[in-house]
């Protein structure tokens, strides 16, 4: 336990992130009880074949593919690679993780981000139909890059969220213009768990053509869950993710995890804990008379600061830095997750 | 318990390789004791840091730099990517891992494996040589792929092992052609603890430009540490590792483990227990007058069956096959790890 | 004779581009002289050599390595992918021929291209400055795409022009950030021949680590030639060519025409013919009361018509097609060429 | 005159290749007739469209899709990255051109060259059956390169010759395995000239999935005529070449060649020049007692030499080293073209 001190963060409070912790405990234990049990390698094992049956539930998708993959970047890295032929590149919002933050590793796989005006880290379906609409006019299309897939996520980078209605149409478009729609939820248990949310688990698995589950930032130690609603939409995905380096060896781990996540309402729960931490502090910043960038109902607030509120704040609450809007302004990004401590939430509050 | 006995295995005794449990215990104690405590991601946390102090220590390599990944075809492919410029390529023997078994995740980066003859699993420096001075001397080798790395690993992928001697020669060969030298480690431990061995982690530091140490198959959940001894060989190869996707974002998860697997010794203990194991069934295989396909001295053991052997065996033990030899002989793998039962080995020598 | 007026273009005026013909006549007549000689390949004979020579003069660059290659596209992905590593991306104008005309041929190469916002078609050195000292301040930065070279265009794909002092002071940011800074050149002629023009041969061998010197755009067959002007910037670049399919074995049949097109002053001779034709139709256009799009000074206009305007005009004249700007007018393209006769331009005079 | 003369190889005699002069004169004639016409860009022009429809008549397919690319390297890598998917390989001759001398391309392209045993530079039916099948039967196939294209090439790097029945019999395997079959034909002009051969350009478009009619080296400035039978078997190929840097601006320069080769004859004479002068020579080699290495039937020779011989006779004949077969022995390489003058085979007969 000594030693353990060495490694604790010191007194201050953290909102900096939501994955700065190990694993929801039950997962832990989970790893434990089976950890002597022998079982074949790269997923083939039955507790990953578990996890893959609850999920397909859940997602009321029977058919689906399930796959786990080890994190956010190589996910949308293998699903995009997977998807696109060499002459077509994805669609996403400019704002979008894959056009800013993973260090070009659509591009390493050969693809274009086609990135588009946001709103709110939103696309609308008019902005998508405006895009492919004018690829498919222009004289010098065999010249560019085709729209292949649309990159969504849901929460979005700005923590805000696509309706069921949005999500629809959208979908729509895509499938009128024979594209496939792809959602990245990395977050997914905070948008599941939002009271605003009316996009369940089987509205993805209806709308997708592909998505994810994430676990590194909803309770897992590492691990995102992709589901391929229709079956053999993308043959060899297998041998794909590991040409990527993909492939758990021990993919039980990843199993594991899921079928824990999957058992007993975990995974929703986990999204609660983080929401009604969230609320709590959106509530107290409004009232408080902050001003937050971004309409995020989930578990990300990203309020607008003064400096001198950020560096007051900042001398007891780690929080990430997300932009500079102005000589005197910041905004800034507090995350709350499933190990936030009501007594932290408290605390924090007290100093807004 | 009950629900996990539908997940394990049944009775029989298996030996078909070194990745069919999850960790060596403590280390998911040490997962489970450090959990809740806040750490920066990516690496950054001082978990890894303290675990990259202890395996340049046991490096002797005070400057290395050290990244943990995750497994070892992601490995590979990241740190070849790295070393290599666009028009070079990869020389390893026609066996090695990244020449057959890793989906072609090498050219997915861009680059030719240069495979060359093999003997035992291993290149020999003459081999090496020859075939950088063939490049050197050829007229028309600015319409060849240029070598600009060389791949072995230690263990080989049939078991057996380079001395220092040879590791030696092999590196002063591509230090005299200006050719780095990598080592996959995917089985290191096995290596180490084998009595046969003399080449130390110190020597793979003093001989290699970059190597790494195998966690996924040497008690770990996964897991890689790469050691690069000279600081600043591979600029932002963390970038790199983010284009790859293999970057952790709970970057912890993976320092906590190798910081648990070189704090008392653990890595060393790991591949004795399994040395021991193989050797005492090398030992019962040899007495009894199987034929062994490859003079491997670490942990896998390749017996040359005949069919009605083989097939009696497997009724049951679990093995890997192989490679069929000719219509009446296959090889066969047997692997022990650091998770093989006394027990199990002795009941699997009764049934040789 | 009969049979090649199958072949004619009909009695239309055509200004749609300027690669609808052949070579410019002397070119012809030159690969007609040399046919049966013998040579070496690949660009190893002394025509190629005698052409990189008087190109080193023109560009007063001494020891400039000069490759020929063959199309725009092809130079422009050897070339980048020839700078960067693997982790870094392009910067260009938005509007760029890389960005958006090059069918992802960057991202082929692996590579982002990082479109930054231009005005006429040009980047300011304020606009690039500001790109790189926010990646360089990002906290984030080693998860994104590091910027590893500037690409700008001259004259750009609205036929505007970059100053001596704009591209003087570019080159100084670029450099500041040890960035390396390369110019498209497709249609380079078109810019040395405008009166506006102050960037000539040497100040781009001064400003820029690379550039290329159009052909296929001006009087040749095709081809274009790379200036690197420090000697080795880009080692193994023959290789780099060979390995993206940009080798000619006749080389000579590139360097042939580069030598005929810095014989006597052809290259200039060339541009001069198109910039006098323009001149004339700008001159008109204006004149007229038409509106031009971009303030282009070189041999592309691009007046803003009228759906009727256009209508009419492109009954008896061949133009491109530019740009929807709203419901009742377009922009188009009217492009001239060394092969532009005066007749043809006073009829397209009368026309407007 | 005089400056050619400058350029003008000396007195020697030059077997060294057949990529040495430019064009067949009646090609540049024709360039020059029709050098002012103006034409569409891209290939979309009339001359490219008449070279198609004769071409597909020469191969009795007439729903043939028909692309000119520039040269061999270049041809290689677009077909091959049309063809594969990013999990696939090309299964080839370990000597074939794509195997060795096209400085990775292939895997520029993100795929495996699968290097098979070759006799006399060809591939058997057998050898490829063995190896489908293995991939096929091989429990890991799914962390393996997945065959996925076969490439020939007639005649071979070592000159000889698929028989009609070699072919059909290849192409059934590739058929009954589901994987297409693609010929390179680089020299295809001496093959098809060649009495031993019986693989005309129907039974090539009968029994591939794609080819390309050689004509760098077979009478042309440069280029290759990529014929596909069957329509729309690689869609978006003209994207796929834009995006290769493969797409010539003036597209009819290729389609004029091409339609001159394919007019009054042109490519079978072209051939048959070549054939008659390597005949000559190849009878007076075996008559003098020479040993030739390989059963070339075609415009390459590769006479093994006594280290003397080969000094002696490269005083006076350019040819090109081809390989060292032991202290005192090489392989060199004569070959003939269309270029090859009567007078020099004399000339060289008399040295040998």
């Amino acid at each position: 336990m000594n030693d353990l001190q060495n490694f604790s963060a010191d007194n201050r409070l953290s909102f900096a992130s939501d994955y700065m912790e190990g694993a929801y405990p039950c997962i832990l234990e989970r790893l434990q009880q089976t950890n002597l049990l022998k079982t074949a390698g790269y997923g083939l094992d039955s507790f990953s074949e578990s996890a893959r049956s609850k999920i397909r539930e859940c997602c009321a998708a029977p058919d689906a593919d399930i796959f786990f993959l080890i994190g956010g970047t190589q996910t949308n890295a293998v699903i995009i690679d997977a998807f696109l032929r060499p002459w077509q590149g994805v669609i996403a919002p400019v704002s979008g993780h894959i056009a800013v933050h993973e260090a070009g590793a659509v591009e390493f796989g050969g693809h274009k981000v086609l990135a588009l005006p946001q709103t709110d880290g939103k696309l609308s379906c008019e902005i998508i139909a405006s895009c492919l609409s004018a690829w498919q006019e222009d004289e010098n299309r065999n010249h560019m890059v085709m729209p292949g897939l649309v990159y969504l996520s849901q929460p979005t980078e700005f923590g805000t969220l696509y309706s069921r209605k949005e999500l629809e149409h959208i979908s729509r478009v895509c499938h009128d213009f024979g594209i496939p729609l792809y959602v990245d939820g990395a977050r997914l248990a905070y948008a599941l768990a939002c009271p605003e949310n009316d996009v369940t688990l089987p509205a993805l698995a209806e709308f997708c053509d592909a998505f994810y589950i994430g676990g590194t930032k909803c309770g897992a130690l590492f691990g995102e869950a992709v589901v391929i609603p229709k079956h053999n939409t993308l043959p060899h995905f297998f041998t794909i993710m590991k040409q990527h380096g993909a492939l758990l060896a021990k993919g039980r781990i990843a199993g594991i995890q899921f079928d824990t996540l999957f058992s007993d309402g975990l995974y929703s729960k986990i999204g609660r804990i983080a929401i009604d931490s969230a609320s709590r502090i959106r509530a107290a910043l409004l009232e408080k008379g902050y001003c937050l960038a971004f309409p995020s109902p989930t578990n990300q607030l990203f309020p607008l600061l003064e400096n001198r509120q950020a560096e007051r704040l900042s001398e007891k609450v780690d929080m990430s830095f997300w932009e500079r809007v102005d000589e005197n302004h910041v905004i800034m990004r507090l995350a709350t997750s499933w190990a936030t401590r009501d007594d932290d939430v408290s605390h924090l509050i007290s100093l807004l």
